[in-house]
Order: structure tokens, then C-alpha cells, then sequence
């Protein structure tokens, strides 16, 4: 009765504790790296970004997609923030990443995407510090000391010979947490005030859920990188936005940036546009000199994008096939 | 070295053979049903539909989300048109969903979508039939003869007591599949002319690729109800606008009907509005009384919404799970 051909597709599964034992930071950094010069070059897009509030367990849901031409990854990732999972014992952030044959449009890969997103966004300010910080960094000051921020502290780390982690959490009982990782990698670390922070820093990585700014401009000196990783929401906000005039901007995506990112501020109080923040990406590809001296501040504007996940889970997958690690099944 | 707590998660895996096995067109007909009922309420709503050309392939790949608060289900369809697939041996439609758990945002299914999706669109003309056709209606007219159209026919066929199917295509050599299943339900079949179409039926479904009229309104009988199925871009159409002023129109989702179905064109043309769209969801709840007498043309215009494939396939997974035949992978 039923006309329609079967067809089979192998699908590849790579769950959560897979990602962790194939993929490292520097596959992902190489990953990340490679995809912001795609997106640069614009042989690799974002798909417009769909984020819900379901009106179901204050759940925000939403896919982010996107296209690499030249990695040939095409896919998205699907999920959000749950924050009731806590008390169930589950991560609040929840995600998947879906993989897909761009030759065929068949599903070809079904790849856990937690451990991978924490990965990615640690990977993202790395490649920033790499490119756009100076070489004689010793001092790194951390603003935010939640779960993410020991990923971005681990990734950083290996970027620069720093001597000191400097930090400032609004709770200042989680610094625990990432002093022992500090003190796991060798460097010195001290609980700062936010000014303190900006007077010792020379690159900062900002990882909070703030809606007000943390640092003011004044605190910052001069030099110092800025990676600002926490604002991908429109309202969400970490940094003064006079440091977006007095700093080079740099970003993952303009669009996102200017949109839902930490530029949203300074670009709707007129204090730079759109045309004045660079893609890092063009750093990555030699079109862009990057940081100009040893003066100049360097901001970078880390929204997260799309085709950041597909790019880890995509190295993922690929490990994990070549290991054999990988459960197949067809749809 | 990793801080990340592993949490696995159960995924039921439906492929394309068992969705066939498990799915009757009575199944995706109450399911469609009710979705466009929950819409109508406001219990169920579609997210904004992701569609990109992506410049590989010649592919249009994308995405289709919803969330029903009545059926707890919400996903994505992800998946598009590849049309050099034909020549590889597989469908140029090729379509995957997933199934999401609105309770913590875990992926809980992943169900092969090309079956369920020419099964869904088939039971959505014919929740149109059911609801809007007149019950004395004994003539069919099928406007397209390519794969999809012997799904609508056979669905349609279900919900009056039709005695013969009246059919045209642009390429007539198309026809022997469709007169072939007419006959499979002992109905009389007769290729006519597109006029001679509209003279003959009573229930008529469009379900083409054309980017031009078919269908003119002045051979459309009185009483006619049409349901119109292959719109869901912008440029595509398959009747005479002028028909939109002269009937009472209803859609699946509103939005999607003035934008990318076949009510852009009247509405562009300023012949009828938004507001002269009535959601078809309205009278399956039993709030608009649906055809108003027997000479009422009444036009369904089907976009086709990812709220459908979610629900089909989330009664495809329940099935599935209960009948044994799933397989399961954690994540």
C-alpha cells in the first residue's frame, strides 16, 4: 500500500562523555579559529537565530544554525536554559547539535552539545587572547567565577607564559573554585576588587550573566585585552561602553555583536557603529594587522555563534569515527 | 582534569520504515487536527521558520519549530530540498525531527521526517475536507499528479463519499500513478482539462510547484471547496487571486498564509486582508461555524507548519515506544 522508497541513513551518535574524551582544547581552538576565518573570508554564514521563551518551566529554547562552505558543516545546534534542571540534578543549559550531510541533506551526525558548548566558548576568547593580546601578558583577570569561567581560565592560560590570575565574582564564596585551577596550572591568584582588577590586568575575560556594567572604563589601562564573553541577550551587559570608543573592537559576528552582544550598548548610545568593529576573523586571515601597539586597548565582543558548535562537534564526530567511540543508527 | 558532570539521556530513535509501520493516516489526521486546534487557542504556536538557500547543492536547507502547551510536544523539523538527490537514488525532500522534552530541554526522539511529512500534509487538506466540504460531495479534482498528490488523495478520499476523481497535471504522463490508486478505492478516474476540473468537482486539491495560476475563479463552482497544498514560498501560486474575494478563506497558521502560502498574491493585491483569514483551527474548536451554506465556496490555504511534523511524529515515537520498536541511544 505505502509507495514511499525506504531509505536508510547512517547517523553517527557521539553522546556527552564521548566529547570529553576525543576532543581537546587545542582541536577545539584549531576548530574555532579556522571557522571565524571562514566566516571572515565568507565562505561560512550564521542562520538567523531563533530563541524562544516557551512559556513552559521558564524555559528559553531556540536553534542556532549555520553553513561552512569551506569545512563543509552544515547543521545546528538545539536547546537552552532550563533553570529548573538544577534541582533535578540536570545542567540548566541543555543542548544537541545536529550535524547534516550538505550533500545530501541527510542527518549524518547526532552530537552531544554541553561539554562541546563550554568548550567552544572557552575556545572562542583563546583565539582572541592568541591574536589580539600582547605577547608579554602576565597578568589575567577573571570577572566571573562560575562553571564556564574554569573552561575560559584553562583555555587562557595556554595562550600567554601569565604568572597571575586577578579575579572578581559578584559571590565572592565561588572563588574557590577557580583558584584551585589557577594554583592546578601553576599561577599565582588573588581575590580583586573590580578596580584592583583593571590596575593589575593585562588581559581580562569577562564570563557573567550581568546586566549592568562591571568594569568602568577608567579602571582599565592601557594595553590590555578584553575578551567580553558573557552578553548574548538583548539587556545583558558587563563592561562601561565608553571602553568600546577608547578600545579596537573586534568580534566574532558584527551582526550578532551589535544586536545581542556587548557592542548593543555602545552602538545604541552612539558611541561607535556597526563599521567601526572589526571581525576577528580578518586577524585570523592576514587581512587585519590585529592589535596596532603596546598601548592599545583590544576588546573582543565573543557572542557565540552557531557555527562554532557545528565546527567542534563536527571535529568531534570525526575523532570520535576514527576511534570507533561512535553508536551508529539509520533513520 | 574534566569538572563536567556526565548526564546521559534516553533517546528513542523512529527511522522512516518504522514510521510507516506505525502511523495510520487516521493517527496523523486526529493529530494535525488537534495541533491546528491548539493553535487556534493559543496553545500551540510555530517559531519563526529558518530557510536559507545555502549556496552548496543547490540545497534550501533549514528549520521548522514549535511548541504545543496542550501536547507537551515541542522540536523541530530540520531538513530541505536537495535536487540533485534523485540522480543519487534518494528523495530531493529530505527531512529529520527531533523531539525535544519541554520539562528539562533534553533531545528525547529523533524520528525520520520525509514519510511523516507527506503524511502530514495529506491529513492537512483533508482535516480541511472533513471540516469544511460539503458532506454531499461526490466529485475530487486533483490539480498535480507528482508523488505527494497520492497521499492527499488517498487521505481525501477517506473523509466523503466520493465517487470519481477528476484530475490534471501539467505533464499528463503523471496520471497513470494517481488513476491507478482512484481505482485502488474503487473510484472512477477521468484526466480533464484545468476548466473542466473546476466544472466537475466539488472538493478540489492543488498540489503542485507552479509559480502561476491553474486555477481560474470563474471555473470554480459554487459550493467548491479547495484546499490549496503546494504554496510555502514566496512566488509560488496555484489559483486565481480573485478567487480569495469571492470564497471564505481559512489557513492553517495566518502568518505563514499572507507571507509564503498561496494568500501572498491576494493580499499584495490588496483583495482581501489578514483579517479576512480565518484559522482553520477556529472551526475544529467549534468558534467559527466553518461553510455557511451549500452554495459557499470555502479555500483552505495549507502551508504546511512545523507544529504538524512534531505532532505526527511525536505519535509516531509514542507508538514506536510502545510497541518495542525503537531503538535507544543516550547522549
Amino acid at each position: 500500500m505505502m509507495d514511499q522508497k525506504v531509505e536508510t541513513q547512517g547517523i553517527v551518535i557521539v553522546g556527552e562523555e564521548i566529547c570529553q574524551e576525543v576532543i581537546s582544547r587545542a582541536d577545539a581552538f584549531s576548530a574555532v579559529e579556522a571557522v571565524f576565518g571562514a566566516m571572515a573570508k565568507g565562505d561560512a554564514y550564521n542562520f538567523p537565530v531563533v530563541r524562544e521563551a516557551i512559556g513552559h518551566a521558564d524555559a528559553l529554547y531556540g536553534f542556532k544554525g549555520g553553513f561552512d562552505k569551506s569545512g563543509l558543516t552544515l547543521g545546528l545546534k538545539a536547546g537552552g536554559y532550563w533553570p529548573g534542571n538544577m534541582e533535578k540534578g540536570l545542567t540548566n543549559h541543555q543542548s544537541t547539535v545536529c550535524l547534516f550531510d550538505p550533500d545530501t541533506g541527510q542527518l549524518s551526525a547526532l552530537v552531544g552539545g554541553n561539554y562541546l558548548t563550554a568548550l567552544r566558548t572557552a575556545a572562542s576568547s583563546s583565539v582572541s587572547i592568541a591574536h589580539l593580546a600582547r605577547k608579554d601578558a602576565k597578568v589575567l583577570g577573571m570577572v566571573g567565577a562560575g562553571h564556564q569561567s574554569t573552561f575560559q581560565l584553562r583555555a587562557a592560560a595556554e595562550q600567554r607564559d601569565f604568572e597571575k590570575v586577578v579575579a572578581w565574582n559578584p559571590h565572592p564564596d565561588m572563588l574557590p573554585r577557580l583558584q584551585a585551577v589557577a594554583e592546578e596550572l601553576g599561577l599565582a591568584f588573588e581575590g580583586v576588587s573590580q578596580e584592583e582588577l583593571g590596575a593589575q590586568a593585562d588581559v581580562i575575560i569577562t564570563i557573567t550573566s550581568a546586566f549592568e556594567p562591571l568594569l568602568m572604563a577608567d579602571w582599565i589601562k592601557p594595553g590590555t585585552h578584553i575578551a567580553c564573553m558573557g552578553t548574548d541577550t538583548k539587556g545583558k551587559q558587563e563592561v562601561d561602553p565608553v571602553l568600546f570608543q577608547r578600545a579596537t573592537v573586534f568580534a566574532d559576528e558584527i551582526a550578532q555583536s551589535i544586536s545581542i552582544g556587548e557592542a548593543q550598548h555602545a552602538v545604541a548610545q552612539g558611541l561607535i557603529a556597526e563599521g567601526d568593529i572589526i571581525p576577528v576573523g580578518a586577524v585570523i586571515n592576514g587581512t587585519h594587522a590585529g592589535r596596532a601597539s603596546a598601548e592599545e586597548i583590544t576588546l573582543f565582543d565573543g557572542t557565540g555563534v552557531g557555527l562554532q558548535d557545528l565546527a567542534v562537534a563536527s571535529v568531534a564526530a570525526r575523532i570520535a569515527r576514527e576511534r570507533g567511540l561512535v553508536t551508529s543508527v539509520t533513520l
